[in-house]
């Protein structure tokens, strides 16, 4: 496959044609640096399980699918070239990208550096066009990207800890935004439903903010897992003297979970003035009870991913504690299979695209 | 109907003896004083909807209904006899009664002031018993109430606002504690879902904290109503145009209803880190999107009444700032009709029962 010439730099990625298509390489320009643009060699790739939902089309017609598609929200890659008003990067840098690369920077969002809530809606790292409404992105299974600095992230870890830095720009920023907002730290009483992609992320930042953590699952084969990954406690919730045993025990929880799932029974886990907040999107609505709520003054929260200026914090946060993701490290021709591996849960804890070896 | 002689006050009410019995007179004794006890004369007494759904046993089997029942959990009478110890009350001073009339006094939530979250259960107004789990609470469609100083409300108004002030002690601190605890103050837009005995006391409430107040309702004949309460705008939520031309635009959303709705079309009303508070208890469980959450970091909470200083608080509030119900002042033999005509919303907004002379 090649994308309609255009002047710009010439790269090359991994892409799908449409829902039910394999990976295939894939030749396509990135445009020429304008004055604040970095140009990054991309080192490591995440799949994050939001890109098999686009690449499949699991999500229209809520948000389209555009092929050919160039997966990939989670970088790391060295920047190679800046352009001439460029001042937060130099050659040689490290550099991460999210899950955007630009936005309106005009609207009440962008000014409070909220961008994932840009008002005009912000352009998408990829299956989404630049500003312009015009030119489609394409994301990280590739060589290189451009994007304006303002839009990319300071990376400052050894070079044996990239390919598990990649997944903190997506899931590390989901997790550790909520977990921010409210208060986690000492002394309170934390826990993470579900011990996946984003979970165990949350178990790492949540220990590491001082929080006492525990992890709620389905599969108690997870136990050892968790208490691996820093958790001081396991609740298996299908295990009803566990989990009555838990009731009213926990401050906050944050629910990682995408499958559907009893929303009134996590909340009677949280205390009196609880909050639980959502990342994961269950296909179908959950059933509410308002006394779920109303019986401890309990709150409900959703989060989104986080800003530029969050997601530097958070990358800093871990830079300082040492934290990145677990990780398999694979090569392009095996995306197809990580694909399909990622949707059985079967992977600890995230797939990372080799792209410097690409 | 009389109820087991004890050694007591005597007094009387107006009882029900089961589900889908009448009022009917009812002699019964109140305990003697203890030190730290005051005798009330009542003078007041607010119908509540929830008079209503225990009266009738319809929160079975997760409140039990207690035959004989005399509801009242908002009332408003005059001291005429204090214990050895009292120290809050006097001769002749009005005092305020709500949900509870006693709790633990040990754990947290006591200590925090926020008795009706007690671990071990406070003490409900009627329809409970005392925290000896054994003598029953008769609640406030009586001539008297005993109860110790530490569990009622200084109340400071003109006599001729007291029948107004009654139901501050139900409606008043449901939707005062919310609007305090998230913030509604001047700049915040605010908008109160539904205009029943709860809304239009949150709308003077919010108008008072100097917020500004929309009215969210299904029925346009209450839009000179909620005017006339002080809100600024009125939304008729049928109307389609209406409805999206609010959209995303309330900081707070207080939501009064109890009956079945989608709380997703009103959380779609909400900014983003908005925030709304549900102090309605619909029958159904309420089906939620997670989307409507996570797509602009929103807050979905619950609220349940308040502590016995938070309500002082609120009674003091509303003092300075001239707010009581809009009432219509009936006499006892008028509750069955009153009951059958809150059930309709056939009230603006508030039943209150003249004890003084009954």
């Amino acid at each position: 496959m090649t994308a309609a010439a255009a002047k710009g730099i010439a790269t090359r990625g991994f892409a799908v044609s449409g829902p039910e298509a394999k990976f295939e390489p894939f030749e396509f320009q990135r445009r020429e640096l304008g004055p604040k643009d970095i140009l990054i060699d991309i080192l490591y790739s995440g799949i994050c399980h939001s890109d098999i939902h686009q690449a499949r089309a699991e999500w229209e017609p809520l948000i389209p699918s555009l092929y050919p598609m160039v997966p990939g929200h989670e970088i790391v890659g060295r920047v190679t070239k800046v352009g001439s008003e460029v001042t937060k990067f130099k050659d040689g840098d490290i550099a991460g990208i999210g899950c955007f690369v630009d936005s309106c920077r005009e609207c009440g969002a962008c000014h409070h550096g909220i961008e994932q809530y840009c008002i005009k809606g912000s352009a998408q790292t990829y299956n989404s066009t630049e500003m312009d409404r015009q030119t489609p992105t394409f994301g990280g299974y590739s060589k290189h990207y451009v994007i304006d600095e303002a839009y990319a992230l300071n990376v400052n870890a050894p070079e044996e800890a990239l390919p598990g830095v990649a997944p903190l720009l997506c899931a590390g920023i989901t997790t550790y935004s909520p977990l921010k907002k409210w208060g986690v730290g000492p002394g309170k009483k934390v826990a993470i439903a579900g011990l996946g992609g984003l979970g165990h992320m949350g178990v790492k930042l949540a220990v590491a903010m001082g929080a006492e953590v525990t992890v709620l699952s389905t599969s108690p084969s997870k136990e050892e897992d968790a208490k691996k990954l820093g958790a001081h406690n396991f609740v298996n919730i299908r295990d009803d003297e566990a989990r009555t045993a838990a009731a009213g025990s926990f401050d906050f929880i944050l629910d990682t979970i995408s499958a559907n799932h009893d929303y009134n029974a996590y909340l009677s886990l949280l205390g009196l003035n609880g909050v639980m907040v959502i990342v994961g999107v269950p296909t179908e609505p959950a059933a509410l009870n308002a006394f779920s709520l109303i019986g401890g003054n309990k709150v409900l929260a959703g989060s989104l991913i986080g800003g530029i200026p969050e997601t530097q914090e958070m990358l800093d946060f871990c830079a300082k504690h040492g934290i990145t993701s677990d990780i398999e490290l694979i090569k392009p021709d095996y995306i197809d299979t990580a694909y399909d591996r990622t949707v059985k849960a079967d992977v600890r804890y995230r797939f990372v695209i080799d792209m410097a070896n690409a």
